[in-house]
């Protein structure tokens, strides 16, 4: 008779759950570094992990947050400047026995109406504090929302592919049917509105990279017209490298749409501390505002959330930072946007590094990395590779980028992750090595890359179109 | 047609899903004090939030790891002493970035070592870190295994009642069914076995308060002969307000019960930050530690966990603090202990108060708070508010729990959101508030329910057995 916890009785939802982020690649290179190997960990988008400084302001307060007998101490000022000082003594003023004591279990309402502010300022439309929650960073409030919408394997959730694994994991999780559609690569990942219809047809029979103002129009339209929740993971909203595209948010091109559709389309957006210039990414702190949704749904949330009781209080205290930075004339004004600039500027130098890197090399084609931390260069296996693989019982993207990090150490997530195109391989990493790093990463990817290429490649030149 | 979030078309599971601890009550509460009342917040174990301060050592080891640049300024010995400079440099030393970069998935290996080193000493049996995860306090911890496990309404799940709604909660949520069994409260809320093998007996056909070794032996037996999978929350092992029982661990127990149930029984282990003398809540750190499960189990719930990422790495650091504390010798190790001294005995003279407090009331009966952070004292309503509730659709302890915060602000939680006998009511409160306070609120409790019990008792005497 089995137990409760052995493997053939757990939950199938559970077991159908894959995660590639940290999957089979994540825990062979973790092998290999208990082993002694120097590994660059570039499957997740971990910026501190590769030595990205934190920024200092933030911190300090935070600091200051953890250990408020300091406000008390004389010598206070000759570690932390005044501004830190007075802005830690404002978040302990917004809670109710400081850092140590459960919040609300959306979130410190102070912070929530910062929140609310700074999103009135990015859109120019009111935000509603009651309607932001905080969680323990994207992915928290993301499963909240998955969980409350997905009843069962005939609701189905449209997902854009390539996609951050996040939400195939959470559909399978929660029971769901996840239902892809593809963006177009030759369009540097843009959405291709006739795909997407496509797949809801498919699936009614038996979320998106940098999306141009027109995607989004066309999404939001979609959304309304096919009357689909639209969840806007826009983590990345302060990443984006190129200057014709400037970031703007679902809610705000929503709203600008105008009635009907502005009170129509359900909508939830995402945000984190984990990404921008700030990286923080082990603090776990994020938020979801919802748009659209009605009251009652709101409470069946709230209630869903408040059974783990609290987001981490920290984490929320580096989200009002985040969203109410320090302002022209502060002390450490200068300093602060000086980091951010610094860490920015660095990221889209290393976008271009990489890009132009894998574009050299034998039979890979990337796109630019417009936006976020990653790229996406598409690997055009010969037959002969794809064989061996195949032989090795491993799909052929799995194949080549296990061989690159056991020649190189680098450690990417293979492209059949994020979903790809029937027999198109990519591997996905991060822009984030070190920038002094990057060229010999580089030149070590190009020469695992070639010689894998020269190997298996059969001397037709069939793929070398 | 209803769209995706409308609250007609949400998860039942959801919209079942019960939480009194942050229910009515606690809402009413929430207005009351938007509206300007004056609110004592006892209906959740939340030490800070009722002025219990901070241990002063572990903040200041946390504050150095938010702001690793101090390790480096010459003044940083005027604010903080050698040994949390030194504990900083270790936690640091075992992550790679800092607080800011996510751990893996488990928590940071470091951490779980130490974990692993303190279940040791305590339990004098070896513990290995590899089946050992770090949570966002323990509330997500029995989420995710509960999540594991359930995979339909007709998995039961027998919880002691009164019970933590955390559990039935997250039963609800996830599907499964909760099988009660009730404790006895005139053996001090004692476990009897054989009301627990007469609901699994009722569950066929159609986790636990101050336990003794003996009540702990008898139900691990029960455990191996029904091939039952144990959860022992034990957040509150620090929290013990009686000489004659000191903790054990439900781990110890079974180990110490030798073969063949020693490496049968499957046990999963919960802990926290959030309880004990250091009561930090809004941290959100916690563990599970898991007993002869199969590793193909644990890969899926290391699998399952790997979605959010993350545990915050704040709390990871309390966690470590908490399970390795200053040692004799060190700098801080006096004032340490002197701190977690003072909140500790505090709590056990605030057990006493309220209890002699609640004994003290007409048609009230409570138990000594041996343990844990809470009283649960029996209210005898008379017939005539049993009625009077019932005209105005409220649950009898819902409407006494109301009338009480109306009256006095004090916040608490109606018996009927943990579970009770048929016809028996109860309230829950914490044992939190400053312990100065007490008798005022003792005394504004007791002139509450003795109008109430003079209002609606029938002078016949009936009620005052
Ligand atoms: C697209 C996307 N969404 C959400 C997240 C989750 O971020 P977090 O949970 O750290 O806020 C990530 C992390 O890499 C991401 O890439
Ligand atoms: C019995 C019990 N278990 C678990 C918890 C959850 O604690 P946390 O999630 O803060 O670690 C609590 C909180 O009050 C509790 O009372």
């Amino acid at each position: 008779m089995s137990k409760g916890l052995d493997h053939e009785t757990l939950n199938e939802n559970v077991k159908k759950v894959q995660y590639a982020v940290r999957g089979e690649l994540y825990l062979r290179a973790s092998e290999l570094q208990k082993e002694g190997k120097k590994i660059i960990f570039t499957n997740v988008g971990n910026p501190h992990a590769l030595g990205q400084k934190p920024l200092t302001f933030p911190r300090q307060v935070v600091a200051l947050c953890q250990a408020p007998f300091l406000l008390d101490d004389p010598n206070v000022g000759l570690v932390f400047p005044a501004d830190a000082i007075a802005r830690a003594k404002h978040y302990l003023s917004l809670t109710s026995g400081g850092l140590g004591a459960y919040s609300d279990s959306r979130g410190l309402p102070g912070v929530r109406k910062e929140v609310a502010e700074f999103i009135e300022r990015r859109d120019g439309y009111p935000s509603d504090p009651e309607l932001i929650f905080l969680t323990d960073g994207a992915s928290k409030g993301v499963m909240q929302i998955l969980n409350s919408i997905i009843r069962g394997s005939s609701d189905g959730i449209l997902v854009p592919v390539p996609q951050y694994p996040l939400y195939s994991a959470a559909i399978s999780l929660y029971g769901g049917s996840l239902v892809p559609y593809y963006l177009e690569e030759t369009a540097n990942w843009g959405l291709d509105i006739k795909n997407l219809r496509q797949s809801v047809v498919q699936a009614r029979s038996n979320g998106i990279t940098c999306l141009s103002e027109a995607n989004l129009k066309e999404l939001l339209q979609f959304c309304y017209q096919e009357n689909v929740v639209l969840m806007a993971d826009e983590v990345y909203q302060q990443n984006i490298y190129q200057d014709e595209r400037p970031f703007l948010s679902a809610r705000k091109v929503l709203l600008d749409m105008g009635l009907p559709m502005s009170k129509e389309v359900q909508l939830v957006s995402f945000h984190t501390v984990s990404k921008g210039y700030w990286g923080e990414c082990g603090q776990r702190g994020g938020y979801f505002e919802m748009t659209n949704i009605p009251p009652q749904t709101v409470d069946e949330i709230y209630k869903v959330a408040s059974i783990s009781l609290s987001p981490n209080v920290p984490g929320q205290i580096f989200l009002g930072l985040m969203v109410n930075p320090p302002k022209p004339g502060d002390i450490s004004y200068l300093k602060f946007v000086q980091e951010g600039k610094s860490v920015l500027e660095s990221l889209r130098r290393r976008a271009h590094i990489m890009t132009n890197g894998f574009n050299s090399c034998r039979n890979v084609v990337c796109n630019f990395t417009e936006g976020a931390m990653y790229s996406f260069p598409q690997i055009r296996l010969p037959p002969r590779a794809i064989e061996a693989a195949k032989k090795l019982g491993k799909v052929p993207d799995v194949f080549y980028c296990l061989k690159l990090l056991e020649a190189t150490g680098i450690s990417t997530v293979p492209g059949s992750g994020f979903g790809q195109k029937e027999g198109v391989f990519h591997l996905r990493t991060t822009i984030l090595p070190a920038e002094e790093d990057m060229p010999a990463i580089m030149e070590s990817f190009k020469k695992f890359n070639d010689e894998f290429m020269e190997q298996y490649e059969d001397h037709t030149g069939y793929s070398r179109m």
